[in-house]
């Protein structure tokens, strides 16, 4: 039996083409069936269209399930939250608390549909803050997945060591790593280097059982295999999340701009044009899916705001990697033992 | 008459070459004056040969004054600080306390950099904290000044109000930006949003007489031109750093190997060659001159380890436009008033 997965069709920048091009593309390659949450009277037509104008649902497992508002990325969280009672968002995610879903994707705000996922789905037993993990690129081998990255600021150790427990867990479960490598993200290698969260929470990690730490990393080390888990708190890990995308942008710019200053390296760009594309896909956050909330009782990613239908069809599908992979159990068996 | 700067010649990867030849780069196109410092009998020599035999300070102004060790890449920073009391960065630091040299210069340990000045130097009056200031690379017009990058963990307001301070004046004096615009690291614009010590810091930076403060700044505007001066805690600013050296690493790794795999994608990297030198050029952190240590009494630039002659030359050029700026006076007539 395929899994569901709820997808906010209004969560994108692009929405609701992103998510309805999306979730025909998960169905037409993967074994799973979706409900698109939105307006019924936007998301009947606009699912036709894309279907070529054929009746939906006719070949494709995909469902509508209205939802008359939506939550903007201008939207403040809080606020949102508490007055939009009625959106996409909202709507998904009762369905996953309800059983009626597997998990929820949105491309939306992220902050509402953290906010969103605690308030519907509640926290795991054990786990003080759920938490935002995001998958990082790599140089060599598996990419590491960093948490967390703007939920929680002011961490203490043991939020540290809850979110070394839950990245392990969905480092094994779902990505597929065996003995998963925990790292405790600070400014040098040696135990005495860091802030006084760090300090105090190094010597912690050392007597978790049931995961592989690794000591302290550094922040180039996001990038380049020493890792597969690196924990850190909230603010500091979306300033870190923040100032890799700063870069990337900056990169792609600078390039941009050197490759037109003349004719021969215009010429150069184009015959170049397919390893460009490859570099970009490696660099690109949207291939890897979106980033899983972890701690929450239930399956909620959340993808960027520019996600494409590729990006939304991979974030469905880590939704039904998540889904099937039962973490969440796992988690909290780890942390009844703690 | 030209000021006078202490290069440190024993600190860089690739000590004392580097030192030496960005040394006679520097007092060709500079209008300075150059003091190597390390053990002679193989200053002297090296020196001559980068002088092609030639007998040396014959047409340079550089001299080389004696120091009998110094300090490693591997040397713990504290240790080597209080054993190795005839090391290049003491020497010449004390040159720079003594008044018989106008700044300094290493390529060298920066953790052993900072203690030694500090011990060496002392702070400037006012100041509680002295900080490591970096400048990124940007998009479109100002590159901006990052301070504190490593120094200082567990900062309170008070230190980061002296770092706006601080980055302020240099900005102003040394960068010559008119009306220096300083943002506070944070993990969104808006004034709530933060961790304690960006919440607690932002309403005592906004009633600061004398700079230029526009609130809150984000990860990516490292590299937007949105701020001239971004402060932060020295954990998230060494973060934030390593961060954006691990990004700048992974992609030019995958750039390179994307441009290895099709014959059309070779010649294409070669029509472009010139373009991708402008590129890493502009993305070089080599090419802006080293890290300016803010808040001793004198002048401190730290280089990165891999420096090569050229960015020698580039932290001989800062090193004497921050002496010929007198920013410490300002910074300390500056603190006096708050």
């Amino acid at each position: 039996m395929p899994v569901e997965i709820v997808v906010d069709a209004m969560g994108s920048d692009k929405a609701p083409e992103s998510e309805i091009r999306g979730a025909i593309l998960a169905c037409r390659t993967l074994d799973v069936h979706v409900a698109l949450t939105g307006p019924e009277d936007i998301l009947a037509p606009a699912l036709e269209t894309a279907l070529g104008g054929r009746r939906f649902g006719a070949r494709l497992p995909i469902r509508i399930v209205h939802a008359s508002e939506w939550i903007t990325m201008d939207d403040k969280a809080a606020s949102a939250v508490r007055s939009k009672r009625d959106s996409s968002m909202r709507v998904g995610l009762k369905l996953v608390r309800e059983g009626k879903a597997d998990g929820f994707f949105t491309a939306g705000n992220t902050g509402a549909a953290m906010a969103t996922a605690k308030m519907v789905l509640g926290g795991l037993s054990g786990v003080d803050r759920p938490a935002l993990a995001t998958i990082m690129p790599s140089m060599y081998g598996q990419p590491a997945l960093l948490l967390d990255v703007g939920a929680n600021v002011d961490s203490d150790p043991e939020n540290l060591v809850q979110f070394a427990v839950m990245g392990s867990m969905y480092a094994r479960n779902v990505l597929k790593v065996s003995n998963p490598r925990v790292g405790l993200l600070s400014i040098g290698e040696e135990d005495s280097k860091g802030n006084s969260l760090t300090r105090d929470t190094l010597p912690i990690l050392r007597t978790i059982k049931g995961i592989n730490f690794i000591g302290n990393v550094e922040g180039r080390d996001l990038f380049n295999g020493t890792a597969d888990v690196i924990v850190c708190d909230g603010f500091v890990g979306n300033v870190a999340l923040k100032t890799s995308e700063g870069v990337a942008k900056l990169v792609s710019f600078t390039l941009r701009e050197s490759l037109k200053s003349t004719v021969t390296s215009q010429v150069g760009a184009l015959l170049s044009r397919t390893a460009f594309n490859a570099f970009k896909k490696r660099l690109d956050y949207s291939e890897y899916g979106g980033a899983p909330m972890l701690g929450v009782r239930g399956v909620c990613i959340v993808g960027h705001g520019s996600s494409n239908d590729k990006a939304v069809m991979n974030g469905i599908r880590v939704a039904a990697e998540f889904a099937q992979a039962e973490v969440n159990s796992g988690i909290e068996a780890a942390l009844v033992k703690l």
